[in-house]
Protein backbone atom coordinates (compact mmCIF):
# COMPACT_ATOMS: atom_id res chain seq x y z
CA UNK A 1 0.00 0.00 0.00
CA UNK A 2 1.61 3.59 -0.73
CA UNK A 3 2.95 5.37 1.84
CA UNK A 4 0.81 8.29 0.69
CA UNK A 5 -2.06 6.73 1.73
CA UNK A 6 -0.81 6.36 5.54
CA UNK A 7 0.09 9.83 5.55
CA UNK A 8 -3.07 11.28 4.33
CA UNK A 9 -6.30 8.98 4.98
CA UNK A 10 -8.14 9.11 7.22
CA UNK A 11 -7.82 6.62 10.11
CA UNK A 12 -11.35 4.74 9.63
CA UNK A 13 -10.05 4.36 5.85
CA UNK A 14 -6.57 2.96 7.30
CA UNK A 15 -7.86 0.58 9.59
CA UNK A 16 -10.70 -0.73 7.03
CA UNK A 17 -8.00 -0.89 4.49
CA UNK A 18 -5.35 -2.84 6.84
CA UNK A 19 -8.25 -5.13 7.97
CA UNK A 20 -9.36 -6.13 4.75
CA UNK A 21 -5.27 -6.67 3.64
CA UNK A 22 -4.77 -8.98 6.31
CA UNK A 23 -8.05 -10.99 5.84
CA UNK A 24 -7.31 -11.20 2.29
CA UNK A 25 -3.53 -12.54 2.33
CA UNK A 26 -4.41 -14.68 5.56
CA UNK A 27 -7.84 -15.95 4.79
CA UNK A 28 -8.82 -15.52 7.70
CA UNK A 29 -12.68 -14.90 7.28
CA UNK A 30 -13.95 -18.08 5.30
CA UNK A 31 -17.37 -18.35 3.33
CA UNK A 32 -20.13 -19.34 5.76
CA UNK A 33 -18.02 -18.46 8.98
CA UNK A 34 -20.58 -17.96 12.19
CA UNK A 35 -17.99 -15.41 14.05
CA UNK A 36 -17.87 -14.56 17.61
CA UNK A 37 -15.77 -11.59 19.09
CA UNK A 38 -14.75 -10.72 22.29
CA UNK A 39 -15.35 -7.49 23.85
CA UNK A 40 -14.07 -5.89 26.60
CA UNK A 41 -15.12 -2.55 26.16
CA UNK A 42 -12.16 -1.26 25.12
CA UNK A 43 -11.12 0.25 22.17
CA UNK A 44 -9.51 -2.36 20.22
CA UNK A 45 -11.88 -5.29 20.33
CA UNK A 46 -14.41 -2.44 19.80
CA UNK A 47 -12.92 -1.11 16.50
CA UNK A 48 -12.57 -4.51 16.05
CA UNK A 49 -16.09 -5.19 15.91
CA UNK A 50 -16.67 -1.82 13.96
CA UNK A 51 -14.22 -3.07 11.25
CA UNK A 52 -15.65 -6.60 10.66
CA UNK A 53 -19.20 -4.98 9.98
CA UNK A 54 -18.14 -2.57 7.82
CA UNK A 55 -16.04 -4.44 5.60
CA UNK A 56 -18.51 -6.69 4.95
CA UNK A 57 -19.60 -5.51 1.62
CA UNK A 58 -16.50 -5.33 0.49
CA UNK A 59 -14.93 -8.69 1.36
CA UNK A 60 -18.28 -10.19 -0.57
CA UNK A 61 -18.41 -13.20 1.40
CA UNK A 62 -21.35 -14.83 4.20
CA UNK A 63 -20.43 -14.48 7.34
CA UNK A 64 -21.96 -13.68 10.77
CA UNK A 65 -20.94 -11.89 13.84
CA UNK A 66 -22.27 -12.00 17.20
CA UNK A 67 -20.07 -9.69 20.28
CA UNK A 68 -19.72 -11.53 23.79
CA UNK A 69 -18.72 -9.49 26.84
CA UNK A 70 -17.22 -10.93 29.59
CA UNK A 71 -18.89 -9.85 32.50
CA UNK A 72 -17.11 -10.02 36.16
CA UNK A 73 -17.32 -9.68 40.07
CA UNK A 74 -14.64 -7.08 40.09
CA UNK A 75 -15.68 -5.18 37.03
CA UNK A 76 -18.49 -2.93 37.24
CA UNK A 77 -17.03 0.23 35.10
CA UNK A 78 -18.23 -0.47 31.78
CA UNK A 79 -20.48 1.63 30.27
CA UNK A 80 -22.52 -1.70 28.62
CA UNK A 81 -25.40 -0.23 27.51
CA UNK A 82 -22.98 2.44 24.97
CA UNK A 83 -21.27 -0.43 24.53
CA UNK A 84 -24.52 -2.23 22.94
CA UNK A 85 -26.12 0.65 21.45
CA UNK A 86 -23.01 0.88 19.71
CA UNK A 87 -23.03 -2.73 18.46
CA UNK A 88 -26.45 -2.92 17.35
CA UNK A 89 -26.07 0.08 15.26
CA UNK A 90 -23.19 -1.76 13.84
CA UNK A 91 -26.44 -4.88 12.99
CA UNK A 92 -23.90 -7.07 15.93
CA UNK A 93 -26.02 -8.65 18.32
CA UNK A 94 -24.69 -8.37 21.70
CA UNK A 95 -24.22 -11.28 24.08
CA UNK A 96 -23.31 -10.47 28.16
CA UNK A 97 -22.06 -13.32 30.30
CA UNK A 98 -21.37 -13.48 33.80
CA UNK A 99 -18.24 -14.86 34.75
CA UNK A 100 -17.45 -14.94 38.75
CA UNK A 101 -13.47 -14.13 38.08
CA UNK A 102 -12.66 -13.72 42.11
CA UNK A 103 -15.50 -16.30 43.15
CA UNK A 104 -13.57 -19.03 41.26
CA UNK A 105 -10.32 -18.15 42.71
CA UNK A 106 -9.47 -21.20 45.40
CA UNK A 107 -8.85 -19.95 48.90
CA UNK A 108 -6.02 -18.38 49.38
CA UNK A 109 -5.13 -17.16 45.97
CA UNK A 110 -4.95 -13.97 45.20
CA UNK A 111 -6.20 -12.16 42.06
CA UNK A 112 -4.40 -11.83 38.96
CA UNK A 113 -4.31 -11.35 35.01
CA UNK A 114 -3.11 -14.66 34.38
CA UNK A 115 -5.70 -16.08 36.36
CA UNK A 116 -8.86 -13.77 34.77
CA UNK A 117 -7.78 -13.70 31.23
CA UNK A 118 -7.47 -17.94 31.21
CA UNK A 119 -11.49 -18.07 32.95
CA UNK A 120 -12.37 -15.41 30.07
CA UNK A 121 -10.84 -17.14 27.59
CA UNK A 122 -12.22 -20.67 28.65
CA UNK A 123 -15.60 -18.49 28.82
CA UNK A 124 -15.63 -17.16 25.58
CA UNK A 125 -14.41 -20.74 24.02
CA UNK A 126 -17.44 -22.48 25.71
CA UNK A 127 -19.49 -20.52 24.94
CA UNK A 128 -18.61 -20.38 21.06
CA UNK A 129 -18.66 -24.15 21.22
CA UNK A 130 -22.16 -24.51 22.66
CA UNK A 131 -23.66 -21.92 20.20
CA UNK A 132 -21.69 -23.09 17.11
CA UNK A 133 -19.20 -20.32 15.92
CA UNK A 134 -16.17 -21.45 14.34
CA UNK A 135 -14.19 -18.43 14.79
CA UNK A 136 -13.48 -16.22 17.74
CA UNK A 137 -12.17 -12.79 16.86
CA UNK A 138 -9.77 -10.83 19.20
CA UNK A 139 -8.49 -7.17 19.27
CA UNK A 140 -5.09 -7.48 19.14
CA UNK A 141 -3.02 -5.21 17.16
CA UNK A 142 0.60 -4.99 16.30
CA UNK A 143 2.06 -3.79 19.33
CA UNK A 144 0.21 -6.67 21.56
CA UNK A 145 2.08 -8.75 18.97
CA UNK A 146 5.61 -7.18 19.51
CA UNK A 147 5.27 -6.89 22.83
CA UNK A 148 4.40 -10.55 23.56
CA UNK A 149 7.09 -11.46 21.26
CA UNK A 150 9.94 -9.56 23.41
CA UNK A 151 8.46 -11.14 26.44
CA UNK A 152 8.54 -14.46 25.64
CA UNK A 153 12.24 -14.06 24.04
CA UNK A 154 13.84 -12.03 27.10
CA UNK A 155 12.03 -13.61 29.65
CA UNK A 156 11.53 -17.30 28.38
CA UNK A 157 14.08 -17.52 26.09
CA UNK A 158 11.32 -18.67 23.20
CA UNK A 159 10.59 -16.87 19.65
CA UNK A 160 6.74 -17.27 20.11
CA UNK A 161 4.06 -14.94 20.03
CA UNK A 162 0.33 -14.59 19.46
CA UNK A 163 -0.20 -16.35 16.24
CA UNK A 164 -2.83 -14.30 13.62
CA UNK A 165 -4.67 -17.61 13.38
CA UNK A 166 -4.95 -20.82 15.13
CA UNK A 167 -6.91 -23.46 15.95
CA UNK A 168 -7.64 -25.06 19.22
CA UNK A 169 -6.94 -29.01 19.68
CA UNK A 170 -10.09 -28.99 22.24
CA UNK A 171 -12.51 -26.55 20.98
CA UNK A 172 -13.62 -26.52 17.46
CA UNK A 173 -12.88 -22.64 17.01
CA UNK A 174 -10.14 -21.23 15.66
CA UNK A 175 -8.90 -17.47 16.93
CA UNK A 176 -7.84 -14.99 14.55
CA UNK A 177 -6.37 -11.95 15.33
CA UNK A 178 -7.79 -8.84 12.22
CA UNK A 179 -5.72 -6.26 14.03
CA UNK A 180 -2.45 -7.75 13.13
CA UNK A 181 -1.25 -5.54 10.87
CA UNK A 182 -2.83 -1.91 12.39
CA UNK A 183 -0.58 -0.25 15.27
CA UNK A 184 -2.05 1.31 18.66
CA UNK A 185 -2.05 4.71 18.10
CA UNK A 186 -3.95 3.78 14.36
CA UNK A 187 -6.49 1.67 16.36
CA UNK A 188 -6.97 4.94 18.80
CA UNK A 189 -7.00 7.56 15.80
CA UNK A 190 -9.66 5.68 14.55
CA UNK A 191 -11.47 5.27 17.58
CA UNK A 192 -11.56 8.89 18.06
CA UNK A 193 -12.58 9.75 14.59
CA UNK A 194 -15.73 7.67 15.68
CA UNK A 195 -15.73 9.91 18.96
CA UNK A 196 -15.99 7.22 20.93
CA UNK A 197 -12.31 7.22 22.63
CA UNK A 198 -13.50 8.61 25.74
CA UNK A 199 -16.75 6.12 26.61
CA UNK A 200 -14.27 3.18 27.21
CA UNK A 201 -14.17 0.57 29.79
CA UNK A 202 -10.41 -0.32 30.96
CA UNK A 203 -9.78 -2.73 33.41
CA UNK A 204 -9.24 -1.62 37.32
CA UNK A 205 -6.50 -3.57 37.46
CA UNK A 206 -4.52 -1.89 34.95
CA UNK A 207 -1.76 -2.61 32.46
CA UNK A 208 0.53 -5.74 34.29
CA UNK A 209 3.45 -3.48 35.65
CA UNK A 210 6.02 -5.91 33.63
CA UNK A 211 4.09 -5.36 30.29
CA UNK A 212 3.93 -1.81 31.05
CA UNK A 213 8.23 -1.86 31.46
CA UNK A 214 8.09 -4.17 28.16
CA UNK A 215 6.34 -1.47 26.45
CA UNK A 216 8.72 1.37 27.26
CA UNK A 217 11.82 -0.32 26.71
CA UNK A 218 9.86 -0.95 23.08
CA UNK A 219 9.17 2.41 22.23
CA UNK A 220 12.70 3.14 23.01
CA UNK A 221 14.20 0.52 21.07
CA UNK A 222 12.18 1.01 18.09
CA UNK A 223 12.24 5.16 18.51
CA UNK A 224 8.41 4.44 17.91
CA UNK A 225 9.44 3.99 14.31
CA UNK A 226 6.49 1.93 11.87
CA UNK A 227 9.06 1.13 9.60
CA UNK A 228 10.75 -1.17 12.39
CA UNK A 229 7.20 -2.58 13.84
CA UNK A 230 6.64 -3.50 10.50
CA UNK A 231 10.19 -5.00 9.75
CA UNK A 232 9.73 -6.96 13.11
CA UNK A 233 6.02 -8.18 11.58
CA UNK A 234 7.70 -8.68 8.45
CA UNK A 235 10.06 -11.19 10.04
CA UNK A 236 7.62 -12.88 12.23
CA UNK A 237 4.93 -12.79 8.86
CA UNK A 238 7.81 -14.90 7.04
CA UNK A 239 8.93 -17.67 9.82
CA UNK A 240 7.38 -20.14 11.64
CA UNK A 241 7.26 -18.43 15.02
CA UNK A 242 4.16 -16.59 14.26
CA UNK A 243 2.36 -18.96 11.46
CA UNK A 244 0.34 -20.45 14.01
CA UNK A 245 -1.83 -22.13 11.57
CA UNK A 246 0.15 -25.52 12.04
CA UNK A 247 0.63 -24.99 16.01
CA UNK A 248 -2.60 -25.89 17.86
CA UNK A 249 -3.44 -24.76 21.65
CA UNK A 250 -4.73 -26.89 24.28
CA UNK A 251 -6.85 -24.52 25.39
CA UNK B 1 27.03 -23.73 35.14
CA UNK B 2 26.40 -22.44 38.33
CA UNK B 3 25.79 -19.11 38.88
CA UNK B 4 28.62 -18.99 41.86
CA UNK B 5 31.11 -19.98 39.27
CA UNK B 6 30.42 -16.86 37.52
CA UNK B 7 30.23 -14.11 40.04
CA UNK B 8 33.54 -15.64 41.63
CA UNK B 9 35.66 -17.04 38.93
CA UNK B 10 38.83 -15.50 37.08
CA UNK B 11 37.90 -14.02 33.75
CA UNK B 12 40.28 -16.73 31.73
CA UNK B 13 38.27 -19.55 33.92
CA UNK B 14 35.23 -18.22 32.42
CA UNK B 15 36.61 -18.21 28.72
CA UNK B 16 37.94 -21.32 29.28
CA UNK B 17 34.95 -23.63 30.09
CA UNK B 18 32.46 -21.64 27.97
CA UNK B 19 34.52 -22.23 25.05
CA UNK B 20 34.77 -25.84 25.92
CA UNK B 21 31.14 -25.93 26.68
CA UNK B 22 30.27 -24.69 23.74
CA UNK B 23 32.60 -26.85 21.42
CA UNK B 24 30.98 -29.78 23.38
CA UNK B 25 27.66 -29.14 22.94
CA UNK B 26 27.77 -28.23 19.52
CA UNK B 27 30.89 -30.42 18.19
CA UNK B 28 32.30 -27.57 16.31
CA UNK B 29 35.78 -29.05 16.78
CA UNK B 30 36.51 -32.39 15.38
CA UNK B 31 39.46 -34.99 15.48
CA UNK B 32 41.61 -34.28 12.90
CA UNK B 33 40.89 -30.54 12.35
CA UNK B 34 42.97 -28.31 10.42
CA UNK B 35 41.57 -25.15 11.76
CA UNK B 36 42.74 -21.70 10.84
CA UNK B 37 42.03 -18.73 13.57
CA UNK B 38 41.60 -15.22 11.19
CA UNK B 39 43.52 -12.44 13.95
CA UNK B 40 42.51 -9.15 13.43
CA UNK B 41 44.92 -8.30 16.29
CA UNK B 42 42.08 -6.65 18.77
CA UNK B 43 40.42 -8.22 21.71
CA UNK B 44 37.74 -10.92 20.76
CA UNK B 45 40.37 -12.72 17.86
CA UNK B 46 43.45 -12.94 20.11
CA UNK B 47 41.59 -14.03 22.80
CA UNK B 48 40.09 -16.89 20.54
CA UNK B 49 43.46 -17.73 19.58
CA UNK B 50 44.36 -18.10 23.67
CA UNK B 51 41.23 -20.21 24.15
CA UNK B 52 41.47 -22.64 21.18
CA UNK B 53 45.42 -23.26 22.38
CA UNK B 54 44.48 -23.43 26.08
CA UNK B 55 41.53 -25.88 25.86
CA UNK B 56 43.42 -28.20 23.43
CA UNK B 57 44.70 -30.74 26.85
CA UNK B 58 41.11 -30.40 27.60
CA UNK B 59 39.28 -31.76 24.78
CA UNK B 60 41.16 -34.47 24.08
CA UNK B 61 41.14 -34.10 20.46
CA UNK B 62 43.76 -34.04 17.69
CA UNK B 63 43.41 -30.87 16.16
CA UNK B 64 46.23 -28.45 14.97
CA UNK B 65 46.03 -24.20 14.76
CA UNK B 66 47.17 -21.80 12.56
CA UNK B 67 46.80 -17.68 12.97
CA UNK B 68 46.39 -15.92 10.09
CA UNK B 69 46.20 -11.80 9.99
CA UNK B 70 45.08 -9.91 6.57
CA UNK B 71 47.68 -6.95 6.71
CA UNK B 72 46.23 -4.31 4.51
CA UNK B 73 46.89 -0.91 2.53
CA UNK B 74 44.50 0.98 5.03
CA UNK B 75 45.89 0.15 8.65
CA UNK B 76 48.97 0.48 9.58
CA UNK B 77 48.04 0.56 13.69
CA UNK B 78 48.50 -3.21 14.22
CA UNK B 79 50.79 -4.42 16.40
CA UNK B 80 51.70 -7.25 14.54
CA UNK B 81 55.18 -8.10 16.12
CA UNK B 82 53.31 -8.04 19.98
CA UNK B 83 50.53 -10.79 18.02
CA UNK B 84 53.27 -13.14 16.44
CA UNK B 85 54.98 -13.08 19.64
CA UNK B 86 51.68 -13.72 21.53
CA UNK B 87 50.83 -16.53 19.16
CA UNK B 88 54.15 -18.10 19.10
CA UNK B 89 54.00 -18.51 23.00
CA UNK B 90 50.48 -20.13 22.68
CA UNK B 91 51.77 -22.58 20.24
CA UNK B 92 50.24 -21.23 17.35
CA UNK B 93 51.89 -20.83 14.10
CA UNK B 94 51.72 -16.73 12.38
CA UNK B 95 50.92 -15.98 8.84
CA UNK B 96 50.63 -12.74 7.83
CA UNK B 97 48.48 -11.91 4.46
CA UNK B 98 48.26 -8.68 2.30
CA UNK B 99 45.41 -7.69 0.86
CA UNK B 100 45.16 -4.26 -0.79
CA UNK B 101 41.80 -3.48 -0.17
CA UNK B 102 41.84 0.08 -1.49
CA UNK B 103 43.81 -1.06 -4.10
CA UNK B 104 41.09 -3.21 -5.44
CA UNK B 105 38.36 -0.64 -5.48
CA UNK B 106 36.74 0.28 -8.96
CA UNK B 107 37.34 3.73 -9.78
CA UNK B 108 34.86 5.81 -8.06
CA UNK B 109 33.95 3.60 -5.37
CA UNK B 110 34.75 4.65 -1.95
CA UNK B 111 36.19 2.27 0.95
CA UNK B 112 33.17 1.48 3.40
CA UNK B 113 33.08 -1.83 5.94
CA UNK B 114 31.16 -3.97 3.22
CA UNK B 115 33.56 -4.19 1.05
CA UNK B 116 36.64 -4.28 3.51
CA UNK B 117 34.93 -7.47 5.39
CA UNK B 118 34.22 -9.37 1.75
CA UNK B 119 37.54 -8.76 0.87
CA UNK B 120 39.29 -10.11 3.85
CA UNK B 121 36.67 -13.03 3.58
CA UNK B 122 37.31 -14.32 0.22
CA UNK B 123 41.33 -13.99 1.45
CA UNK B 124 40.71 -15.96 4.00
CA UNK B 125 38.63 -18.85 2.63
CA UNK B 126 41.19 -18.79 -0.65
CA UNK B 127 44.09 -19.41 1.81
CA UNK B 128 42.19 -21.84 3.82
CA UNK B 129 41.16 -23.51 0.40
CA UNK B 130 44.42 -23.55 -1.13
CA UNK B 131 46.40 -24.96 2.17
CA UNK B 132 43.86 -27.34 3.34
CA UNK B 133 42.63 -26.06 5.87
CA UNK B 134 38.55 -27.59 7.13
CA UNK B 135 37.63 -24.93 9.59
CA UNK B 136 37.88 -21.35 9.73
CA UNK B 137 37.46 -19.93 13.39
CA UNK B 138 36.06 -15.82 14.09
CA UNK B 139 35.76 -14.18 17.09
CA UNK B 140 32.60 -12.85 16.91
CA UNK B 141 30.72 -13.06 20.55
CA UNK B 142 27.41 -13.41 21.73
CA UNK B 143 26.93 -9.25 21.72
CA UNK B 144 27.92 -9.32 17.82
CA UNK B 145 25.46 -12.25 17.22
CA UNK B 146 22.49 -9.93 19.50
CA UNK B 147 23.30 -7.08 17.22
CA UNK B 148 23.25 -8.69 13.91
CA UNK B 149 20.22 -10.55 15.07
CA UNK B 150 18.19 -7.21 15.91
CA UNK B 151 19.78 -5.33 12.91
CA UNK B 152 18.35 -8.20 10.82
CA UNK B 153 15.09 -8.05 12.59
CA UNK B 154 14.79 -4.55 12.46
CA UNK B 155 16.43 -2.95 9.05
CA UNK B 156 15.99 -6.10 6.72
CA UNK B 157 12.96 -7.72 8.62
CA UNK B 158 14.03 -11.00 8.91
CA UNK B 159 15.13 -13.72 11.72
CA UNK B 160 18.84 -14.19 10.83
CA UNK B 161 21.91 -13.82 12.50
CA UNK B 162 25.47 -15.31 12.34
CA UNK B 163 25.29 -19.01 12.52
CA UNK B 164 27.55 -20.98 15.38
CA UNK B 165 28.82 -23.44 12.96
CA UNK B 166 28.33 -23.07 9.09
CA UNK B 167 29.52 -24.70 5.95
CA UNK B 168 29.85 -22.82 2.26
CA UNK B 169 28.75 -23.89 -0.92
CA UNK B 170 31.43 -22.94 -2.74
CA UNK B 171 34.57 -23.48 -0.30
CA UNK B 172 35.55 -26.99 1.88
CA UNK B 173 35.40 -24.51 4.72
CA UNK B 174 33.29 -24.46 7.77
CA UNK B 175 33.06 -21.23 9.56
CA UNK B 176 33.00 -22.02 13.48
CA UNK B 177 32.15 -19.33 16.30
CA UNK B 178 33.28 -20.61 19.43
CA UNK B 179 32.78 -17.65 21.28
CA UNK B 180 29.42 -17.51 21.00
CA UNK B 181 28.65 -17.95 24.26
CA UNK B 182 30.85 -15.37 25.40
CA UNK B 183 29.64 -11.71 26.11
CA UNK B 184 32.11 -9.03 25.47
CA UNK B 185 32.34 -8.10 28.91
CA UNK B 186 34.56 -11.19 30.16
CA UNK B 187 36.60 -10.85 27.25
CA UNK B 188 37.98 -7.98 27.59
CA UNK B 189 38.04 -8.91 31.32
CA UNK B 190 39.77 -11.92 30.22
CA UNK B 191 42.01 -9.63 27.73
CA UNK B 192 42.43 -7.59 31.23
CA UNK B 193 43.93 -10.49 33.31
CA UNK B 194 46.72 -11.22 30.81
CA UNK B 195 48.02 -7.67 30.56
CA UNK B 196 46.93 -7.74 26.27
CA UNK B 197 44.26 -5.63 26.62
CA UNK B 198 46.12 -2.22 26.18
CA UNK B 199 48.49 -3.64 23.16
CA UNK B 200 45.91 -4.06 20.82
CA UNK B 201 44.86 -3.45 17.06
CA UNK B 202 41.70 -1.19 15.68
CA UNK B 203 40.13 -0.29 12.69
CA UNK B 204 41.12 3.36 12.04
CA UNK B 205 37.32 3.23 10.64
CA UNK B 206 35.87 2.36 13.72
CA UNK B 207 32.43 0.71 14.59
CA UNK B 208 30.11 1.60 11.87
CA UNK B 209 27.88 4.32 13.09
CA UNK B 210 24.96 2.01 12.21
CA UNK B 211 26.27 -0.93 14.36
CA UNK B 212 27.60 1.93 17.20
CA UNK B 213 23.39 3.14 17.31
CA UNK B 214 22.11 -0.15 17.48
CA UNK B 215 24.60 -1.45 20.34
CA UNK B 216 23.36 1.57 22.52
CA UNK B 217 19.91 1.05 21.81
CA UNK B 218 20.03 -3.15 22.66
CA UNK B 219 22.26 -1.92 25.54
CA UNK B 220 19.13 0.01 27.02
CA UNK B 221 16.55 -2.37 25.72
CA UNK B 222 18.34 -5.77 27.81
CA UNK B 223 19.70 -3.19 30.61
CA UNK B 224 22.64 -5.10 29.64
CA UNK B 225 21.99 -7.57 31.55
CA UNK B 226 23.34 -11.01 31.19
CA UNK B 227 20.29 -12.88 31.63
CA UNK B 228 18.42 -11.05 29.49
CA UNK B 229 21.10 -12.14 26.54
CA UNK B 230 21.40 -15.49 27.67
CA UNK B 231 17.66 -15.79 27.07
CA UNK B 232 18.39 -14.26 23.36
CA UNK B 233 20.79 -16.74 22.79
CA UNK B 234 18.29 -19.76 24.63
CA UNK B 235 16.15 -18.92 21.70
CA UNK B 236 18.38 -18.57 18.91
CA UNK B 237 19.56 -22.02 19.69
CA UNK B 238 16.31 -23.44 19.94
CA UNK B 239 15.65 -22.04 16.42
CA UNK B 240 16.42 -22.31 12.95
CA UNK B 241 17.49 -18.59 13.07
CA UNK B 242 20.72 -19.88 14.40
CA UNK B 243 21.13 -23.31 13.13
CA UNK B 244 23.11 -22.64 10.26
CA UNK B 245 24.54 -26.51 10.14
CA UNK B 246 21.65 -26.49 7.31
CA UNK B 247 22.29 -23.47 5.91
CA UNK B 248 24.74 -23.16 3.43
CA UNK B 249 26.47 -19.84 2.42
CA UNK B 250 27.45 -18.99 -1.35
CA UNK B 251 30.55 -16.66 -0.25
Amino acid sequence: MAHRFFRTAKATDIVEKLVTKLVYEHAIIEEGDRILIAVSGGKDSTILAWALSKIRPTLKRNYTLTAIHISSDFCACCKKSALEQRLNAWDIPFVDRFVPIIGRLKTGKSMNCYWCSTQRRLELLNYATEHHFNKLALGHHLDDIIETFFMNLTIKGTFSTMALSMPYRNYPVRIIRPLAYLEEQQIIACAAEQHILNNMCTCPYGMRSERRVMRARIANFTHNSSAVKRHILHALLNSPVFAGNNKESQG
